[in-house]
């Protein structure tokens, strides 16, 4: 299967019907470039306006809607040694009898990432914190196809066609399927994190650049409702929607339709497995759509 | 120090102050048992009513409000081999238009627990998922203290307080505080699940009845708005309440305040490590309250 | 039909079983009086601790668990002159990044009570608003029956028992109907309002002490799952909960049992009734749990 | 002024930045029809597809990003003597629990619309209800300007640019205004209710076609965030979200700005107003993002 090399010239922020950057087919890979978050590219130069710029849309031959558009994450490496985020919990995430007990210095911070070692740390150390080394854990805070009916929807949100969903699970090696709404899908990614703690509390993960490397697929006529995936241990689905609770409601329900669907187990199957094997892991609760991930064990299915 | 055996004669359905059964010193430790959710003891006779029973409540001699009580959870064993749960998943945690497709048919299924193997299994197997057998992870699905304005709350529902928080990380080896709000704490304990998914999406871990052990301390003139936890690898905070998003809030509200009052963070610090370090756990979205924890990981803490 | 008297002696701050200060009979009237929520009387005297502080219990003789208790509020009258209030929204009603916005001054403030010309006036004048006169419109803030299961519940929320609703349409002249829990109902009442702003966003009405008039009734074998209503424009049910949303359900839900088992009509009747008649209000999101009000005008039921 | 007379031709089921139909400019009016949420218009004809398919956008000469067009809603007249709505609750307004007790019979109904008596009824006579004959109150369901970030955003959800809010109070006679995102503004205007009860708890108002007459005007350097309106009691802010809680908010923020930035009262004025003299008005809790309204009465404005 032929690896397409795409360096980008413009970048979206929306996620719409834009006209494509580059037809490719089911099975083919293609290695390209992310700017962050503030439109910085691997120079730190600033390619294009801030919030989260996307590279493409790509068009996949043959997706229709009606179909899936499977991606798998084969790579994701920044492709420069620094990173920035805030240092203050966003005024959402605690009790709002908290929020004059935040910090008033809410200037990005700066990180080093160190490639070699897997580390990204405080540029200038910080108190009892010092330089915080953390390892990385690369991921895409924003992907996803065009949604329905000829929206063009804000790269600052999510819905069922994916967007900014700010999970920290979306890293190398997982296979992530949107639901195609659109003739070709029109994939969009961007939005890039270094490492990022659950829930995006502050508002960003370590944000910077990225090479990706990914390979597409289509299921023809196999339909979903939110955003899939699947790592070396886990399927799992995606809801993303306010409140957190109506997040965990589309994200368990696509799951109970997929267990019936796809692994052929019975609506009273499918709900006793999922009583007691479920877990559940928080995307971000910061974004105008929350983020929450259902999951089902590998271990625990009957294939 | 004293271990303590207290066998229960009678059980509340409520957390508030009533009569100590027994009078406790900090550094003491406790052995007794609970009935299951539905009152049935060690050989499935109904001791009690249906509705979430408490063994006690212990008077921890020296507790103060503005104290906080610890309690080590050293061993919990479900004292029979048998255990029973729901079978669809609640109607509050699909979307509302899926609810009618859940199963009609939601009558208790029963488990068999094996203590020799750590398994619980399916007494009946059920088509493709056969017996579904899975590791046992035993926990306190509802504890707490007296609560705040001589209120007794129904152990259906958790608060500051503790209760019914249903978060199948209340296993043994954990610590759990909690703030004192009456003389003595008055530590209640009950609802043991032999294991139970994320969120008790079912309604039900799988119910058994449990012997238990586990040693009180108090900490004087140490304040809490929430319960608190440790565990080998992390520190965490509880949050109890609905929406989810206001458990978050609450659970994030507390760290924040623990990470500066006992681990000496500035505000800035706090944040910061937090915004990058933070994990996130549903505890349940079932009961009239639900809960969302917040771990720091030990390995980040410079203590 | 008798009129009891009944000055208070002492009051309760949670809701529950406690021991009847008066026994009387369905279609007995009191007389009595409530302190201001923060305990103060008609003297402004100090007459017992602050928070929502309750006149009662009364026992109504031959309320039984499964019965209706009914009230009709026949006089609500403040007994002072004087009331006082927040002066500032409260940080869970404003989006939270405009928490940082609101007053950091948020003393009480002082208002004055003219029965005379039924108007309530700021006793120092403020900037443009000058007195800002405002008409009396006086209403009980909380008020219920003692929980199911014995509990025991703050006077700061509510829930199916009633409690502190702080809707602004408990005015004179409503009739006002609870679930009975527990023997005799036992109802309490107190937290009196000159007057209050939908929602009761800054967290108080003009708050002051009442001398109360209300009349009992019981309905026997009528089942209720929430308090309900009627004044002479429209029936009402009251759902307390949080989030909005579950107060809303919880009220719409109740008027739809409503309308079928009181007024005879079918489930699509009732659905259609509602679709096209149905009005709402905001009564408190102040509170630990909120209210919303689920109306239908009386003109439009065929009885 | 002009009266411009606009024939739709072709109609749009995303509100964004559309090539304008009519470009008109401040002070001019204009009459215009717009069809129903199905796309039938004054014969019952379809004249596009469903989904609240929207007439213009009409570009406003002269507004630009950081102003606020005024829109005077002249006149609102169904255009035909038909409507139709749905006939059951929707499943998010009732308790998750007795989702499963709504009728499952939910084919549209119709009603006869009589401009004469101004009555609307059904055509065909349900059980206890007859022909349920309510006064009609025309009023436009979705309308609102081009959002920021050249998103284009479903007809069938709302946001800050205004969309499908469903508010029963945008009858003939109010004034509305939108924050300007995009040159010109670009009103779209659709969706007809001929009456439609609070929250368009059943999913739709009675959907009909209308002829409208609007008049324009332009807030040069008026900056807002969320649509507000006026009308002879009123003044109010529109907020657009999930949950309710954050709609109010939304709402809430809105007013409080405006009570400063228009009518000039001080931060501490402005709370103090809102405090005792706020109403709210619940919009509609059945499309993606709920509508709830704030509202202060005129006659406590200090002009």
């Amino acid at each position: 299967m032929p690896t397409h090399t795409f360096i980008p010239k413009h970048y979206y922020r929306t996620i719409g019907s834009h006209t494509p950057v580059l037809h490719i087919a089911p099975g083919d890979s293609v290695i390209t470039t992310t700017v962050d978050a503030w439109g910085l590219d691997a120079n730190e130069q600033q390619a294009t306006e801030r919030g989260n710029p996307m590279t493409g849309p790509f068009y996949i031959d043959g997706a229709e809607p009606g179909d899936t558009l499977v991606v798998h994450l084969d790579r994701l490496t920044p492709n420069r040694a620094t990173g920035w985020g805030r240092t203050s919990l966003a005024s959402n995430v605690v009790d709002p009898s908290a929020v004059t007990n935040l910090p008033t210095q809410n200037e990005p911070i700066h990180w080093r990432l160190d490639l070699a070692t897997n580390t990204a740390s405080l540029r200038d150390p910080v108190g009892k914190l010092g330089s915080l080394p953390l390892p990385m854990r690369p991921m895409l805070g924003c992907f996803g196809v065009a949604p329905v009916d000829e929206q063009a929807i804000s790269t600052a949100t999510s819905a069922e066609h994916g967007g900014n969903m700010d999970y920290n699970g979306f890293v190398a090696g997982t296979t992530v399927s949107f639901p195609v709404f659109q003739p070709g899908a029109l994939f969009h990614l961007g939005d890039g994190h270094a490492l990022q703690g659950d829930g995006e509390m502050c508002g960003t993960g370590i944000e910077t650049s990225f090479e990706v490397q990914f390979t597409v697929d289509v299921l023809k006529g196999v339909c979903s409702g939110w955003p899939h995936g699947e790592n070396a241990e886990y399927i799992f689905t995606v809801g993303n929607a306010r409140p957190l609770e109506q997040a965990v409601q589309n994200a368990t329900t696509e799951m109970l339709m997929w267990l019936q669907q796809r692994y052929h187990y019975s609506a009273y199957e499918a709900n006793l497995l999922m009583g007691y094997g479920v877990e559940y892991a928080l995307g971000n609760m910061f974004d105008p759509a929350y983020t929450m991930v259902c999951k089902i064990p590998k271990r625990l299915l009957s294939v």
